[in-house]
């Protein structure tokens, strides 16, 4: 399908898509597809207060009843499947299969999120006074300011506000300046559910189209209580202290420099697919793309033949079409910087196979995903590039092993294939992985809704996503009830007056 | 018993008590008591590092072992609790029955990690996928940095410590510089306890004295990625973003503004008890103090008629007497602040009660309560006065009386008196107060260590105590266990090499 | 509509409703609007042999699967609630409002099922071993007998199946003989989810229909390790025993003698209100049916001179007529010992308001529903009469109307009408209901699908639908896995060899 | 030291334990060493009823200050650890370290319920309704039946025992009559425990000495709603199904049959201490006592040939003496029922290793544990025999170990040995070992008391000790509260009047 008739099917209007001053381009082929219309910075204080506004009704309108708004989202997500999954192709340059699996994300978070809205649990507690009653409650925050990144343009954003909304909290969405077309698709899908809802407030959803001065406005407005930002450690690095230093509650899903361990028992087979896919997938643009391959040193050169071939022969090019694993880059200066690392690399004593520019569509920014053998962690290893590199480092004991893979500042996913279940066991003990995300025998990357999304380190501590992630848009209550007529202390303190 | 006996008692020898550089004076009379040796700030990337070692060996102790160390302390704690107690009262000024009542606390919660100690439950989850298995589990994360205020200077060390060793933590402990002696009474009861455990990681708690300049060693330490800190707003909101900029954990527990709705239907006999207990208790110095009534205007000048006598009846003086219910303030510099206050509260048409300077012992700070009866919630009403000042505001309706209520920047603990059920429930809900505290017919102050403690807004955020408190001190980690011989993809992305 | 539409539109067959040995009456108006097929009892091992196998199939399909067959079903449930609604009240003689309310509980419950199918939360716990990892984790039990009463026809069943399929566990499905159709029309609707389900084994959900000793079969196999029942006092206190004493699990929920305590502070007319949907809705037959009024002596008699009127003036007859609100009992035998129990509480000193055949539609046994005021708690009091009588009984002390509350053999439901937040409070404590349901301010029935729906002492003990129901479908293993090379035992006992 | 002295150091009188009618052995050497006084049928009615009063205070003591008694109970047991573990071994013939680690286990479940018991957590739940609040709470049952067997005389009182008293529950218990003497010595600790605590009821934990009858009373009273059985299938088999019957809840602890399989990876030198600990320890006479080995017949001679020699080699004897290490059967007919299944098995194909009588004392029970290599899974193999029994069989295919292993009725304990990490997940799947303990390269005995304790199938379902099993002992409610002025119906039924 060409751009236009993606963004036809979509539901986009030629008002839609013209007349803006921010120009979208497709990374298939560098076509600029759209110019759409920027909130002005100016406007940002009535957005706001049109969401605090929202946040007096929503938060008293009963969970399960918030619930039925998500369950009909959802409903409208499986059938705007296609449609959205193409937008998401055209704009983020995912290939097809990757983009349907971003919407599939979406619709089971939005089951998850039902789910969770006839729960919501707290806790009752056992009180140490007579006649007394403990409980703890979890109630609705407010406004929620959700800050996505271009490369998961749509499922980061539903994660965030499928559970903020049964949470009782508005959402204001800021998507990447690289995106807003995929995000004006979920508006208008969130429109249809709203209207089948029937009554919900105005202003519970909001997009906000722009660049760095409209997300400062939600990060520095205390009318915002949580403030969910995906992006770079560098952005979080600012945006979180920015929102503590006005009691707010940063959500952080920051870099990953994720690694996977290669034991000598592992299953090869099963590893060179997983490796392929983590390393590879969306050109390597997960945050939980796989990055560092710390494999047992009698194996290495064994697997590293076997990959060098298999990243020769993957298919590059128009993610529309089927057959194709890699598509473009999100743009040229990323493939700049990724060959400008290969080249640090290589500098540093590293054996390059791969990278350089590939063959593809238009002006899209098509690369060769490389492999890099290196001889120690250096700097370049321990740095996340957001494009198909793949470091590839030798170790002999175990616990080497792990220092190495510990030994960088992120902390979001890791990994490790073997067959051996003391070394399975040991790497997701206290003494194993760093990360918020550790795997056996899968890959890094393509985490399940059900568990909680996020990491450690500079990755920001926060989690999205399934088990208690809702929590964290929600404030904890701890409440004691004395139901008798008598004025007990705790700790047995006296005080009669 | 004379300062000196009491320090003899709880195990003080001359050298422990003499030629440091740190003037200790004791509230109740003024007297310097001892000068005690400060860590040097040059010490203190030497300390972190030992702890940062203790860790090592700490996290791979299984759990209920370390519940072990924790048992020990209880009972070490349990023998020494008339001694600890009047250390507490000598160096905090607090009456007999509250030091003792806080070293309950200390036990109290020792009993309760004890028990979390075999539990510190993760979850296992269901699977998408066909031979997979997930599980989230919580291990240790490092050293823990825990700065403590004057006014519980024991109980929220132990609070902090006790969970922090369960989950694995070594901790660093900067007590307030006002009261180095109950902190140093606690290392030995607690080498007592490590005593009989027998094989603890030396280090594994650390006390260091001293002024700001050690505090904020361990709040930009990137090797103590836990940073408790309690005390003030103004503290707190140079501390938080400090830790979050070097991506560590902060856990605050900040000033509380803690108000009480006295509604028509409230047992007035009983109001009356916990309002007098809750704002002059500890002379007004617990972060749960009450500061703020609101009460209804059909009952407000009734009420305020049988809290002046009250508080004019209560007895003033050395805190070590029985009877006494009201010790001296910490310092001559916060009585003097509460008579700004005051004065301030009358510029602004208050109409004060009380106050000003009362007998007590030597040069101790004795000072009167106040009721300050306030036509509206000025700015003076709006701030924390660490000093026992109660400002009264009437109100016609309920939601004026939750908006009155939730109209300060502070959101530690709240509380109601109402029979009537509706009242009762709605000030428990979404729509009700904004703290993390919200009580029923009990004050504000004296929580149960059952409960998770702490505030929202200016007071922080931090969650102490009770419930899932101990998952402050631990991080999170979502594993997929794949235990078959595929390589399914989540959301059914098809990528096959 | 007449009763052949009803069918025709929930795609009935002219094979499905003739020729069989069971007639089928619709208590409407007595007719009979089939002759439905009956299992032979010979079929039933063969029926159970295929469950079980489908259970070796099912139990492997990752729970968030089985869930989407769950998603499914409620989907197909939203797409024919009216047709299901309206062969509700034509079979069990429900009204409209009230059919379609238990198809919505039948939709409630998938989504909720479908949010636990990503949980079956087990838990990770804390090993006193070194190099040990404990866990506990859920799994599928096999076939599970669902055995359902009239009065619930559809609902009962779906929170059993919707449970049991997430869970892991095929059903087997014996509905009351006096509604097959509806179950019929169930499986109808739950095929259309299975085709779009596409490869759930055969034989996952089956029903049987007919008399006892088709549900004998189940009770007395040790193939169907869970056997659910729902019904009489009576049959439990049979099928209990029995499955007890084959190893099997049962799921009881049996009678309900349910109380509402109306205290002086009351909201009178919230309770009149909930007073009558609760006593004469379903015609009484609800197992959460209010049977038993408990009212302070200071208001009794005004709360009885507005019931009888209120009673006097309630519509009653065709259950498909707009404005009924009292539809047919299931049968004359009920509506004869309704009449008998009436004239048995007058003999023991009763007043009887109400009572006696109403008009109707046909052959239909119309009553008038019936306020008793009785002199004391007498036997015919404590026995469940399934239909429309109300005893009322007086009190003087709170804790004599708890003691007349809990005075029964049934533990079901309670409620008390309070303004009262001490009696509020103490009707909720371990000192105050008995019952597994205690409410506040709303009558017995009505409960929503997110809790845990189910009751003390005669009532079976059994919990279904929400909360963690779900573990009654499942067992529980308990986990240790040693990944370290040493052998220690707990408890520090030693035995080297 | 000699069975006088043990009984004097336990604080025995003489007239303790002289003149009743219950005489008692030490399965040591055979002597009679106490006639302890017996219950007497005719009092049981009053037992019960005392603990029914008893339970009427206790219930609202709050669950931390019932707690503190098992702290009590706690410290009592640390200081009479030794005297206790003398009886243990005095009278059931443990050797001194199994029953110093029994008493152990006493301890820890005691600081296991004191942390429990500021928990006891229910849940809130999201209401669908506006102005309603849900929530789950636990509350007491009444008094609790504990019958407890022979061979862990202690522990399974103390697991029961302490979650019921935190829980609210008056204990009646009824050891064994071949061990009432820990019954008396733990009576005489909990006593002083009692004493120091200072107002618990009278009658909260009482002791019945006797046979059958004595043990009836308390399975067929309804005023005893809960009754934990530990002992024999026979047993609970009758037990269970009487308890179901008077509509009480039984936690029944029967037999297990409990197998280990050994994979071709398996650590042989770890698996062979596993075996010979868990087959042989306390004389085989474990519920949880390892009877079956399933082994890869690819080393399964291996395997044979050093158990074998092992067993040759083990000490036997005076379980008093240093280095024994398996002390006497309980009686003597326990000998020849051993001896009767080993003729069997020999008889059914099985080549039988050791047995026999072993030099003891005096006329102690004395044996040789055997191991017997089986061609089949016969149903000599697929009975308890209460004694150091091992049946050995041979697999192939993973699959057929699996179906070897759970094809026994029981279903308490199992356990695999293996470092592949694909066959130790597998055992724990819903397609792996259907017992309620399932582990992973440690022995199916000597459970950690944070997980719970119990099986399936002919194990008789119930679960002790950790976990959630405190549910066990309480009742759940599930409350709505309405503080709103409105009065709607869930699933949005209508009915207004």
């Amino acid at each position: 399908m060409r751009h236009s008739e993606v963004l036809q099917a979509a539901g986009f209007t030629q008002a839609d898509l013209t007349g803006g001053s921010l120009p979208v381009r497709s990374p298939i082929d560098g076509a600029v597809v759209a110019q759409v219309a920027e909130t002005l910075a100016a406007d940002m204080p009535g957005i706001i207060a049109k969401s605090k506004e929202a946040f007096k009704a929503w938060r008293v309108v009963p969970a399960p009843r918030r619930g039925e708004l998500v369950r009909l989202l959802g409903e409208e997500l499986r059938a705007a499947k296609d449609a959205l999954g193409a937008v998401v192709t055209l704009e983020a340059g995912k290939i097809t299969s990757e983009g349907l699996g971003e919407v599939q994300e979406m619709i089971d978070i939005c089951d998850f999120a039902v789910g969770q809205s006839r729960q919501l649990y707290g806790l009752t507690i056992a009180s140490e006074r007579p006649g007394h009653r403990m409980m703890e409650t979890w109630h609705p925050m407010g406004p929620c300011g959700v800050i996505t990144a271009f490369n998961f343009p749509v499922a980061v954003w539903s994660w965030n506000t499928c559970l903020a909304l049964i949470c009782g909290d508005p959402v204001i969405w800021k998507p990447s300046e690289k995106t807003p077309l995929t995000a004006m698709t979920c508006m208008k899908i969130l429109d249809r559910a709203l209207e089948r809802f029937g009554d919900a407030p105005e202003g519970l959803v909001q997009l906000v189209v722009g660049g760095p001065e409209i997300g400062e406005a939600l990060v520095n407005s205390t009318d915002v209580p949580i403030l969910s930002a995906t992006g770079s450690t560098r952005m979080g690095g600012i945006v979180g202290p920015k929102v503590a230093a006005r009691w707010g509650r940063p959500i952080l899903e920051l870099g990953g420099n994720n690694g996977m361990i290669v034991a000598p028992s592992a299953d090869l087979d099963m590893a060179i697919r997983a490796i392929v896919f983590s390393a590879v997938g969306t050109a390597g643009q997960r945050c939980t793309t796989l990055r560092r391959l710390i494999v047992h040193n009698s194996i290495k050169d064994e697997l590293v033949a076997k990959l060098v071939p298999a990243y020769a022969s993957l298919p590059i090019g128009d993610p529309r079409s089927d057959g194709t694993l890699i598509g473009p880059l999100i743009d040229q200066a990323t493939a700049d910087r990724m060959q400008a690392m290969l080249d640090q690399a290589a500098s540093e004593g590293g054996t390059v196979h791969g990278g350089g520019a590939a063959n593809g569509v238009g002006d899209g920014a098509y690369v060769n995903p490389a492999i890099v053998e290196m001889p120690a962690q250096t700097e370049t290893v321990k740095t996340e590039t957001f494009a198909p590199i793949l470091y590839v480092m030798g170790y002999d004991e175990f616990d080497e092993a792990i220092e190495l893979h510990n030994g960088v500042p992120q902390g979001l996913s890791s990994c490790i294939f073997t067959l051996n279940m003391r070394e399975a066991e040991a790497f997701l003990t206290a003494a194993g992985s760093d990360c918020g995300i550790a795997n056996v025998n899968i890959g890094p990357s393509g985490a399940e809704i059900g568990g909680a999304f996020g990491g450690e380190k500079e990755t920001g501590g926060g989690r999205e996503s399934g088990s208690d992630a809702w929590k964290g848009y929600m404030r904890r209550q701890t409440n004691t009830i004395n139901y008798s007529s008598e004025l007990p202390l705790a700790q047995g303190v006296k005080f009669d007056i």
